[in-house]
């Protein structure tokens, strides 16, 4: 059973603030043995990385080899189904055309004074992409991930994966193909992401480095960052829906389940003004849970932090949609257009009964690396944005600087920045 | 004497190598001293702010108050030289009308299938600004990191400043008022950077912290993200000025010292094609040294980490400039223009011989806030779209959900994702 909060309760808002500030992740401490990890990589270099690799993969890199040859992609394509591969070239077409919206505009133009200003965008030079081993192992997420590289134009992007037990999911090699990367490696863990970040003999570094992990690769990202960018790093998945009676209860439970068997720590929330509907949806819940196949983590997620929400009415929710700040919102309701206009809060949302979430995952077109932990109150999901900078530009002529100049002179001053000053005094000959 | 390096030389790459890998700054191991206040300003709220501000800032806020009042305002305006106010009028509206200019804009659209897909901006709820205190607190930082706030939209920007030994620059009280922000408190350090992530009695807490500030500060902000989005981590200032023998050697030595003179750890590179110019700018920088009221410093940066790089032509420094990715980048050459359109790498370029880049710190009107230490590599500098996020949107009917669920299906089901393929497959009676 999950947790159910009445808003018309009189303790309802302590119990909503206790709910909102559970922890669904422990994180583990595992800065020391990454330092160690990351050190001995920068030192050794390739040898590190085999050692590693042996010993936390069970493969042998030294026969194996580090990188990934083409032939290796040909025999996953053989590996894979044809359906699979149709329904990844879909999605990459799909995730290509939504993210080539979101390419920034450079900006030149000249002020009233006659001063030039400008903000050029260029993309990040490289980036390398970690991809999880073992059940993790998404070709959705490669798919995700590169595509706004390849959209940002990007010159090198390089995957790493790590060849557990020395395999690596095909599927992933096939949507690494399909994403145009020619560069992939068969390392993974803190190893990998500093071979990223500082260079092997065989593995030239990235300026910038995304991708989901677990917490050896969180830590490692951390503590690389600086030396290269990085993305968020991303907590456990949660959805929240937000659902009237008008509702198939079996469509709400699917797509409050489809977030649970994430991971025994996803969230999946229901805000519904209906308290029949909501119990309906609760053993709906019950029920489908017996016939998944990860029903066990999804009964865990649902059970510790599973929530249903009662609220008088949907205008009554928004504030505690806002506060919620989910990374996926779904919009099951009659006016879900206008609700969304009132709503600020929340990594993607999903308008309607016809747009389960799942759609967002794989084909909808839109990235699924969103804003996890109530972090879409201050970011956003991967995008285009991710892999460019912007280099702001200015441009004086002696005409504007004498404009300008004494103001500047006058805060420099101000400042106590007397080489500030100068600068610009020496110029205007004052 | 700064370093030499010549291009020509054999061993230039290794040196050059070499000079972009030097720390310039020792990071502090305060790690554990900030997380105890943060976790005793999280217990004890007002009472611990009150008590670390007597002992670090030397100041009773029992007397003086948290708040900042609207007398204290008007009293800072009648400290301040009218000028300097002028000034950063000048400078507000000017960082104004620039950053309009970033505002994102909305997208929906349909596409071909009938989907609806979109992307949302809104701005961050609430920001908190962390200002500094004592000699590096300037009213010029006030407006270039709230500006951009002010522009995107926040509804709420807090300032903290400390009080050091009971009083606040006045000039940083006037710049927040210029820049509309009303709600402002006497403290710093860790313990403001907690108060702001976290709430006390009296500073309600906010969703995002930006601002520079000191190790223990910075290291606040490292350990409070995740529960409020913060800004980049700034490193010491740097420039990089590419000049041909056309130059006054007195300007670009100017320019130099400009940023030699923020701090002991800031850095400034000459790139020149003319051996004797780099010598008469060398010789310049000595004398100019002599007069500035914090030759110290800038004597010590220059030293320490200063340098003239020779070239055989500015064709051959681009792929240098690249490397370098200076947070300040001034081209005082013939063809700044076409140079500029070959680099890829900078925080902030300065075209021509009258574009200091003192003027892009207070007047220009592109934000001063750059990322340091080679992160233009990877990242952009302050602007709108660090007080903005994106929520994606997504809306499919049943038509749309027929054309592109089965392929989601194959992916879920390829994925091992049982609860997602049935959150599909369940709409389509499959």
């Amino acid at each position: 059973m999950a947790l159910t909060l009445r808003q018309s309760d009189m303790d309802f808002e302590r119990r909503f603030a206790a709910f909102l500030s559970t922890k669904r992740e422990v994180s583990a401490d595992v800065d020391a043995v990454v330092r160690d990890i990351i050190a001995r990589v920068r030192a050794e270099g390739d040898a590190a990385l085999l050692d590693y690799t042996l010993r936390f993969d069970r493969a042998d890199l030294a026969t194996l080899g580090i990188a990934v040859s083409r032939a290796d992609i040909e025999a996953a394509y053989g590996k894979a189904d044809p359906k699979t591969i149709e329904a990844l070239k879909l999605a990459r077409d799909r995730i290509r055309s939504h993210h080539q919206r979101q390419m920034p505009q450079d900006d030149r133009y000249t002020d009233p004074l006659g001063v030039e200003l400008g903000s050029r965008w260029t993309a990040v030079e490289s980036v390398g992409l970690y991809v999880p081993g073992g059940t993790a192992s998404y070709p959705s997420s490669v798919l995700m991930n590169a595509m706004p590289a390849v959209v940002a134009g990007v010159e090198r992007i390089v995957m790493v994966v790590p060849a557990s037990g020395g395999t690596i999911n095909p599927l992933v090699l096939v949507a690494a193909d399909l994403a145009g990367i020619t560069e992939i490696y068969r390392i993974g863990g803190a190893q990998a992401v500093a071979a990223l970040a500082h260079g092997t003999e065989t593995v030239r570094p990235v300026a910038k480095i995304v991708g989901p992990g677990n917490a050896y690769v969180a830590a490692a990202k951390r503590q690389v960052f600086g030396t290269v960018g990085i993305d968020m790093i991303a907590g456990p998945s949660e959805v929240l829906v937000v659902a009237d009676a008008s509702n198939d209860p079996d469509w709400v439970a699917a797509d409050l389940l489809a977030q649970a068997e994430h991971d025994a720590s996803a969230q999946s929330i229901l805000i519904t003004d209906d308290a029949g509907f909501g119990k309906a949806v609760e053993e709906t819940v019950e029920r489908q849970l017996r016939s998944l196949s990860r029903s066990a983590t999804a009964a865990q997620s649902w059970r510790d932090f599973g929530a249903v929400i009662l609220v008088e009415d949907f205008e009554a929710a928004i504030p505690l949609i806002d506060r919620i700040a989910a990374e996926h919102l779904e919009l099951a309701v009659d006016d879900a257009e206008s609700l969304l206009g009132r709503i600020r809060n929340a990594g993607a949302v999903f308008i309607g009964r016809h747009t389960p979430e799942v759609i967002g995952d794989y084909v909808g077109g839109s990235n699924h690396v969103l804003p996890t932990a109530r972090s879409a109150r201050f970011s956003s999901g991967l995008s285009v944005l991710d892999f460019v900078k912007r280099t702001s530009i200015l441009k004086l002529g002696a005409e504007q600087l004498r404009a300008l100049g004494p103001a500047a002179i006058a805060l420099a001053t101000a400042e106590g920045l007397d080489a500030h000053a100068r600068s610009v005094a020496i110029r205007l000959n004052m």
